[in-house]
């Protein structure tokens, strides 16, 4: 195809983007060409601004802005001792759509992986033991992916908390609302009986 | 959600994008973060270079960085004398992919849409006029889509074409390749019973 050079390097450019392939660059190049060349500038300029200056909070590793997120700023969120460890970002962002935590995170930005070379050094976990020895910790979530990798890590948290005498839990897993008993794999069915809850 | 601003200005930028919603910009936001952060940069870069530098090509008005388009800077395929006219650069490209035409184009960016205050002067057929009264146009092949606007813009070009005495003809509609006739719409079908062709 004979494009113009910036077209093709927009196009390859374009396609670092997670689930974007050549021909959904292609429309993405035309589209922001013909009709929206003010918002391009703008997301180029959002985009470069936001490489630049985002860094990891101090405390919590989520991404920041200034020293701090907004989450680990908030002396209501820092006060109420509870720490919910996630493997990313989105992650953070899932669990404060629901409005039911209202303690502070750690975010591992992966999950021990040994063999990819990703230790407990990878995820920073000297500074999740650091905020058990100098914060009081009322209770540690772990809310890691239900992967083999995720329950690792968990696992691996879970006894670093236990030397703290820190309380520790995992989210519950199960059977998701909506979902049909039928159509749910077998390990998410045993799951669900051995976390069973009594009824009052 | 709280989000750095930056984080939530580069998620809202990114929607700008077509076939990217919230979720899918949030997605792409924390693969640059996480991951990309050097590709996002240059990602920028090249939007904000694009949107700059391309212009239209002043034969064909496809984009193009220079004066003319590669394709019109080419004498071997401007020798031809077979315009096509297509409604996008994005039909170019997927002409271009056939290996099947060796002329030139001209490039509509959009179609006749009187509703939309799209007329021919937005399309600047005064430029494919000139182009019909100063080179030796041997034929003019309408590809703009098969739809009443596609239609009704061929026929305003075509009426254009015969005041010149040019050879004019319009691409076959029809079954598509590995097509099942049973699962072609009738409309269609009546084209490709029209559009007959004899077999030797």
């Amino acid at each position: 195809m004979k494009y113009s050079p910036s077209i093709e390097q927009l196009i390859k450019s374009l396609q670092v983007l997670p689930g974007v392939g050549p021909r959904s660059a292609q429309r993405m190049a035309f589209h922001l060409l013909e009709r929206k060349r003010k918002d391009g500038l703008q997301l180029a300029a959002s985009i470069s601004n936001a490489m630049d200056v985002i860094g990891h909070c101090k405390v919590c590793r989520n991404f920041a802005e200034e020293e701090l997120c907004p989450i680990c700023q908030s002396p209501k969120r820092m006060s109420k001792g509870a720490i919910c460890v996630v493997e990313t970002p989105a992650d953070v962002a899932a669990i404060e759509q629901t409005a039911q935590f209202f303690g502070s995170y750690f975010v591992l930005m992966g999950h021990l992986s040994p063999l990819d070379g990703i230790g407990p050094g990878e995820l920073h976990l000297d500074k999740l033991e650091q905020r058990f020895a100098q914060e009081e910790v009322a209770e540690l979530i772990l809310a890691t992916n239900p992967t083999v990798e995720g329950e690792a890590t968990a696992y691996y948290i879970a006894d670093m908390a236990k030397r703290y005498q820190i309380k520790v839990s995992r989210i519950a897993h199960g059977v998701p609302l909506g979902g049909e008993l039928d159509s749910v794999d077998g390990t998410t069915l045993s799951h669900s009986l051995i976390g069973r809850q009594q009824l009052d």
